[in-house]
């Protein structure tokens, strides 16, 4: 379990929380006026009189916290998964074994044309109950100021709130007696709050690969928007390497091979100074920009459709707010706005996550520590691998006399990105702006999610987050799903269900 | 409350615990031949009979324990102390307040020529119980095989154990209805662990500094035999400054103020990356001398007579027995034995303790931090000084560039020097020579204790430990001090009190 605060954020959901977008047109109408009008007037009308079930399953779901990092309710939390599944209306589902925890995988043959993958995670991300204003398994729900009614627990948007609606949705299908306007398939991991480690495995199994194949896109379900109704659609996301630098006197062969008395450093090595100086060769002079040599080899730069993107994006946002938001007085190098975002969007970095050695207590302890760790994330933009950059940086490190050093990586994966101009894509952006949000589109996120298994060989297919709605506090106290809103511009949890009957039949 | 792993040496006490020195002569014999040859006898004959109250009264100090750091049982320890020493036969004693800890001082005219000073120390190191195989302040009686039966308990050695030794000495006087030889002087404090921040005051208070300047010297009792019987004579100790470094965004002015998502690493300055710039100006390339401007001005080397005597202590210390203990393959530049020595008795030192930041629990969490942490000791040899150390080491961050650095110093002194060839350390090492131990003489400790408060000026005298007896796990789990002896070369608790009633004899 962490003991550290939490920044609000996790490694896929990149949400500038407060941040005021452009301003929004509507609230969404509903119901659209194609072919299929009349089909998805009668399934939307279902919504409303499930409510009461569908908070119901949220509650139950989150109650029951899968969470790979403790190995807490496995294999329960898998099953668990596979019976929602079941119930929304997949067919053959069962698990995927790994060599970690098992995926789910599972089909819904509804005769469309189209079949659409949908990817789900089935952990949460651990959490101390202490630091908590509602017990976080309980998924009470409490009044939230100029939000409205939401429902707390560990799990409510990262990801079970969006996905139970995505669930919900099937339902409303099946309550109101129609069929889906595609065919789904179901991937399921139970390990992406620890990097995702065995996820290709499940990709890679033959019948799961074979379906994945025949799908037109890859679709995560989400609470896309901010407090106040905007939201952005992020075309990609950076990959990301973390792992840990470990110094030690067992590896090096010098200074201690246990913590000894901090007098001896007058005759032994220091794995500590030697930890700095390896960090130190990272980064260049400014203290920022990574100088692991080949780096930036595959790096590609911004085309100029996606500096438009962010320029538009500049001028939409406000500095001051995203300065104000993080404590932040400067951006790196002084630059503006625009080019603090060209960075944000565009460069890979090497990130200090934390630092541990020695005596770590209040006040000081007088030892010479025989062990010293950095951790560590690496954000990668297209085409830099996870593989490649990992092994640069070992290159690196043995060249610069620190070969000693471990490099133990914990977690990652390579970029990914997916074509604006994607029939998948279209089909995202022409829905959020038929609901009356008009999107901002950024080049990729700056945070990371294991996509690249669908966007790259061999399945090479589209894939994106989508759903209306809202919540925060992935990965910290707190975290909440709306359920009620007050605010006509933000979907409540029925407004979500619908923006799921409304992407199926946009994507048929 | 500390939860690293405790390297069994404190500030104090470096003690190579398993060290086979030179051969003893034999067991010492606990009578002299002298004028006070028959008042000491009937003195050491009360020793064992006050054998079971001596014990008793070392169990329940250790049952109260005094623990500054977590301002535990104060002022009730200061206030055991006092009675303790008024129990022994100091008069007038009283407590001495400072702006932190009281001290606690006390007097005992016996008419005698001499007048000595003594340093004790109330309080103790924090514990954590779990760790411990025995109550930790239960002081139980505790078979050691090989070494006999220990007291085992949180300030067992460090320093109530030889504290308890030299007040039964004291109190085997008074049983015996003899004067002791000497005067004394008690002067104690109970901010030792925490590096005696007020110990300064104490000495300074306009009564206790008039007493002081009458002593001939300050002996602090101690427990100095190896667990073969050998021990060291330590003619000094080196200075220390314990400070943190702390770079953080809200001082420096750049990166964030809290901790944020560590995808913001591409456009926000990393408070970690500054420090890690920062530390790595404080060595050089070897990743080991200090590079601090005019960090080494005031070192004095080692004289002559000084490297002989790391000469003789390398010739009869094996150096593959303390490589074993610390699990060090290679000193540090791969000197030889002899020349590490050297380093270790006349080198500062600038060591990592500690280093914090950002996320520290297993496994990774993607914060890009809001502030890091290294906790740094530096030990000082003669000349140099704390305060000019610590300017010293402001002035090079400033001028590196690093100004916005907090530099937090939390405890420190000078070091502290004692001439070999004064009366009183003739006279330590010569009692310990007529109880049948040749000391190794060493430059000074390695290590740090305030002794500057006496051996610079005003006060300018002699200082030193003495104490035969043996104990280990000092800041540690399972801190014993021994009681009854197994091996005829090392002293339990009644040998240990006779060699306090016989350096009161030698001193007078």
């Amino acid at each position: 379990m962490t003991g550290t605060r939490d920044q609000g954020l996790n490694r896929r959901g990149f949400v500038l929380g407060t941040v005021s977008g452009a301003a929004l047109a509507m609230a969404p109408t509903l119901s659209g006026a194609g072919p299929d009008s009349s089909n998805k007037k009668t399934v939307l009308a279902q919504i409303s009189k499930m409510h009461a079930e569908n908070i119901k399953r949220l509650q139950d779901w989150i109650a029951f916290p899968s969470i790979a990092a403790e190995n807490r309710n496995y294999p329960q939390g898998a099953e668990y998964m596979a019976d929602l599944a079941r119930k929304a209306g997949f067919t053959d589902v069962r698990l995927i074994p790994t060599s970690g925890k098992a995926g789910v995988f599972g089909r819904l043959n509804s005769g469309g044309a189209t079949t659409l993958a949908i990817y789900f995670m089935y952990d949460v991300k651990q959490f101390l109950a202490d630091e908590w204003s509602s017990p976080p398994l309980e998924g009470r729900l409490v009044p939230r100021e100029q939000l409205g009614t939401v429902c707390m627990g560990r799990g409510a948007v990262n990801q079970k709130g969006p996905q139970n609606a995505f669930l919900s949705a099937m339902m409303a299908f099946h309550a109101a007696g129609k069929k889906l306007p595609v065919n789904l398939v179901l991937v399921c991991e139970g390990e992406e709050e620890i990097g995702s480690p065995h996820f290709g495995e499940i990709v890679m199994t033959p019948d799961v690969l074979q379906a994945l194949k025949s799908c037109a896109g890859v679709l995560l379900p989400s609470a896309d928007q901010k407090p106040d109704g905007s939201l952005e659609v992020q075309l990609g996301a950076k990959g990301i390497v973390e792992l840990e630098l470990v110094a030690s006197g067992e590896k090096w062969g010098r200074g201690p091979q246990k913590d000894i008395h901090s007098s001896l450093e007058a005759q032994v090595d220091s794995p500590s100074w030697h930890l700095v100086q390896a960090l130190n060769t990272l980064v260049e002079k400014d203290g920022h920009t990574p100088a692991v040599a080949g780096f930036f080899d595959l790096a590609k730069p911004l085309t100029e459709r996606q500096k438009q993107m962010v320029a538009t994006y500049a001028a939409e946002v406000p500095e001051s707010v995203v300065q104000k938001q993080y404590g932040v007085a400067h951006w790196v190098h002084d630059l503006n706005w625009y080019d603090s975002l060209l960075r944000l969007y565009s460069q890979p970095t090497i990130n200090i996550e934390g630092l541990v050695g020695g005596y770590t207590g209040p006040g000081g302890k007088t030892v010479l520590p025989h062990r010293a760790v950095a951790k560590i994330d690496m954000r990668l933009v297209p085409d830099m691998t996870a593989v490649d950059t990992l092994a640069k940086l070992k290159a690196h490190l043995l060249s610069h006399g620190f070969g000693d050093i471990e490099v133990n990586m914990t977690g990652g994966y390579d970029p990914t990105q997916t074509d604006e101009n994607s029939k998948f894509m279209q089909a995202i952006l022409k829905t959020y702006r038929n609901l009356g949000v008009s999107p901002q589109v950024v080049p990729r996120s700056p945070g990371s999610w294991p996509g690249y298994r669908f966007t790259n060989p061999p399945l090479s297919l589209p894939a994106g987050g989508f759903g209306l709605g809202h919540g925060t506090g992935a990965h910290a106290p707190d975290e909440y799903y709306l359920i009620e809103s007050a605010n006509a511009k933000v979907q409540g949890l029925d407004g979500a269900i619908a923006s799921f009957v409304e992407i199926l039949y946009a994507l048929a």
